[in-house]
């Protein structure tokens, strides 16, 4: 018989705020992608639906990777760590992870120049967020970073 | 001239509690080692050092790893994500990462028969840290997750 998600759930160490990071990495390559939040709903929905889904913060909505952008993440296996406070998502990526258009989010290294790009968009933000882009400054969600990328919806 | 270490602080957004969430991958094979969290004086002293020093919440206390145990993680670089709010650490680690002596924290895999521990211990814990096994039981920090492993102290 499998093992039951409530058994997965009581593992993990939910922190006040009911949320846990999770790590998605690319499974074959190793590629950190991301780093997102999960709550208990959103590591429930990623095992029953076998693709990441995790808790958006800024829309305090579940957040079904990929339902915009469709780049979506198939899981492949999540890991937990020795503290139970971390989770690990071995994924693969389809297309992009990034709101950017980046393959991963982690393109900015500290080098001689200071924070320095290392990666370039491989799709237009506006064609992974159609709709975003038209109501461009409306949807603008600051809370998601500096900017200039739209929201990031998925 | 080099950049200034405020300008690498000014990009990073901690959370309310100051922190933010750090995560050590080896840097040649893309293996994840652990997630610890930095304040910013753990993301100062790991620049200023190039040793990966991080923020003990349990302890409430300044971190460099290996400190204790010797097995230090030499950075390699460090990289921030599109939201400035996760660290990513090149590190190039000496030993193994993880307190009970793994190579690295993310050791339990969710697979068909529930959570599955999938690496050993390369080095008894009791030897990475000695005074933490005399004192056992005392030192023993729940915090650090569901033993029977030491408490963590570096």
């Amino acid at each position: 018989m499998a093992p039951s998600i409530d058994e997965a759930l009581a593992a993990i160490k939910f922190d006040r705020d009911g949320l846990v990071p999770a790590i998605a990495q690319q499974h074959d390559t190793g590629e950190i992608l991301m780093v997102a939040w999960m709550n208990r709903e959103a590591v429930r929905t990623t095992l029953v639906e076998r693709r990441a889904c995790y808790w958006s913060r800024s829309r305090g909505t579940l957040w079904r990777k990929g339902e915009t952008s469709g780049q979506l993440q198939l899981l492949y296996e999540m890991r937990l760590d020795c503290d139970g406070d971390t989770v690990l998502l071995l994924v693969d990526q389809t297309g992009v992870a990034c709101h950017t258009g980046r393959r991963n989010c982690f393109f900015r290294a500290w080098r001689e120049d200071g924070w320095t790009i290392i990666a370039e968009p491989r799709i237009d933000p506006k064609q992974l967020y159609p709709q975003a882009a038209e109501n461009s400054i409306a949807a603008a969600d600051t809370s998601n970073g500096p900017g200039p990328w739209p929201a990031r919806p998925g």
